[in-house]
């Protein structure tokens, strides 16, 4: 086991009724606020006018932001910021999906930072300090509303970047199930291959000895794996959106990788896909997780075997091992699909024709190798996507 | 599943050399603190010199306050806060086990309280502020490190009592596995117990649908089952010390009871016991939670059913539910006697003259139950020490 420091801050404020505590959780931080958020979704539904009331109650103003889009961009995150610096902002409310979250973020860091916030996502400078923010939680997937991590596209290039930094995680998070009801069953699916990609990113690894956090992932794929195809057959059923909605925040808060190294080649392999083609995330690592695995599974086909027995209750043959690490990978798939998932690029409506260019973006046009599992070279990459076709 | 608050601010810092950060850490919160230990273990390691060293390095002057024993005394925790309130402290270092962190966390909250620390044991009064306080673990077992509790013994009339605050979360953690070598068998098989409890106590609930909770106490009890045996054959084995102390904290920091109502009539009755006897707590839980079991089995069948299959392997007997429970509460004695812990109070060498007088100080001479998955009576806790004799 490697050596770690977890630390996590969050609050977690779960259970029906609880987005009604957000004013009072925000002026613990601060008397005006940045309220932050998508579309329409969270008029509709009447959350937003709900939070205003209970931000209004507990005596917070706040300046609107919305259009935060699925990939949200840079140029908006650099609106956020602008607002922040003339209204004299302390703190980011963020209403939404890891999109609005990871918008926040980066609107949180580039307030407090001279230079233009994509240096962050550059990796030409290192976070030192950021605004607080807070969130409600409507769409559980990405993980952002207690991880570390914020992802970016900057429209100039098209460029799918993340940022990383403990003083990224949000100082709160409400949520509350109800408020999953109305997601779409595609979005729901999609969230569900997020949280799964985000454990299993952390689960391939090379570190040995690490059986607390390997049951510990596997326990949380099973249970997400049980629940997912009730929250499209029951979209309405509390307990299923609850358990598949805190499944998602244990899934990258990163307890799960605590003591390993984990991979993360297939996210940065999917970033460039959805960069390009404003696919959805998780639609993506659908796509690409699966080919991914093909690709490497002999580099430990004892650690697939594990993955096909533990996760999808595989009846291991011992004689052959390969043949049962494909059985995972082929469950996966099938899991995927079963929930309404492209598990090919072509499904996903994506020709083959931007593939080298997608490949020598995610490797620096080959100066760098992704993942740590096994390291990729830009030929590799291309080798992934060809498998994905 | 249950609305809940999950907040955990601890800074875990976990691994090898660790602590030699401790020094850094502690300077981050305060300039003169108290360092709070129990006998000789540390000096004997070489750890206390250590910690000093590294205190002194980073300009953190200390007062020394020695002698937490097991089942810690209310009577050295005032002791503790006397020198803390002459002195000036602001700062509470805990080198140790669960029993000097528990004393430490009482010293804190008395700091800064007006009456009797005893009071916030009793009920009296609920905690508004505490001291911060630092832990540099040597015992993986009780899980204080990131824990809301604190357990003393008040000598007069040998209570044993508890406090529960989320103010009482250490502020850091520093685990090194190597500070646990020297751990004699019979001390790490406590611990093991008493970690496998925290889980326990957690997953017998009344509460329905909580499977992603339910899988993750699985997956930590099953991690801790096949680590423990491993501890005792092989005491310098990092990797296995590593994985037993992380669990320990996951245990019980409350991340395996989000959404749950726990039971923790186990510790109650267990309490009892090694308040009068001096017994180490994790003997007593060894000795209590089988007996617990077994009277409690039949109110809700398939949840040990579940428990024998998902956490022991056991084949379930599909016709007879009630077989496959007590299958797997037998592998639990089983287990409990393979790691050298007694299941009898017999073998704790405790007779059976005084269990009246513990079921009485257990219940409030029956004016109150304890449990929560059963409720249980004065006449129950009697029988469930009977069967434990």
């Amino acid at each position: 086991m490697e050596n770690f420091v977890f630390f996590n801050c969050t609050k977690i404020i779960f259970g029906r009724g609880t987005e009604e505590q957000v004013g009072t959780e925000t002026k613990a931080w601060a008397d005006k606020v940045l309220l932050h958020y998508g579309g329409g979704h969270i008029v509709r539904t009447g959350l937003k006018a709900k939070v205003e009331e209970s931000l209004k109650k507990a005596g917070v103003s706040y300046v609107e932001l919305g259009g935060a889009q699925p990939n949200p961009r840079v140029s908006l995150v650099r609106e956020g910021i602008k607002i922040i610096r003339e209204q004299g902002i302390k703190f980011i409310l963020a209403v939404g999906g890891g999109s609005v979250i990871d918008s926040a973020k980066a609107m949180a860091l580039g307030a407090l930072y001279d230079g233009d916030v994509w240096d962050f996502y550059m990796g030409k400078v290192e976070p030192t300090q950021a605004l607080p923010l807070g969130v409600v939680l409507t769409i559980p997937a990405a993980g952002s509303e207690a991880s570390t991590g914020s992802v970016i596209t900057n429209e100039d290039g098209w460029l799918k970047r993340s940022c990383d930094h403990v003083i990224l995680r949000p100082k709160f998070a409400i949520m509350n199930p109800e408020l999953t009801y109305t997601l779409p069953p595609y979005q729901t699916a999609c969230g569900v291959a997020d949280m799964m990609a985000h454990i299993m990113e952390r689960y391939f690894t090379n570190v040995r000895e690490v059986d607390l956090t390997d049951q510990l992932c596997e326990a949380a794929l099973r249970s997400i794996i049980k629940y997912a195809p009730r929250a499209l057959e029951e979209p309405e059923n509390y307990d299923v959106r609850a358990n598949i909605m805190w499944a998602g925040t244990i899934a990258h808060n990163d307890l799960l990788g605590t003591g390993r190294i984990g991979d993360w080649a297939s996210h940065m392999i999917e970033h460039e896909l959805s960069g390009i083609y404003d696919l959805a995330h998780g639609a993506g690592l659908a796509v690409i997780f699966p080919a991914w695995m093909k690709y490497v599974y002999k580099h430990d086909v004892q650690r697939f075997v594990q993955f096909a027995a533990r996760v999808w209750g595989v009846d291991p043959d011992y004689h052959d091992p390969e043949k049962t690490a494909l059985e995972g990978i082929r469950r996966l798939e099938e899991f995927f699909k079963r929930i309404g998932l492209p598990t090919r690029l072509s499904e996903a409506g994506i020709t083959d024709d931007r593939l080298e260019e997608m490949a020598a973006k995610c490797t620096d046009n080959g100066k760098r190798t992704v993942g740590s599992f096994v390291k990729l070279t830009k030929a590799d990459v291309l080798a992934i996507y060809r498998l994905a076709v």
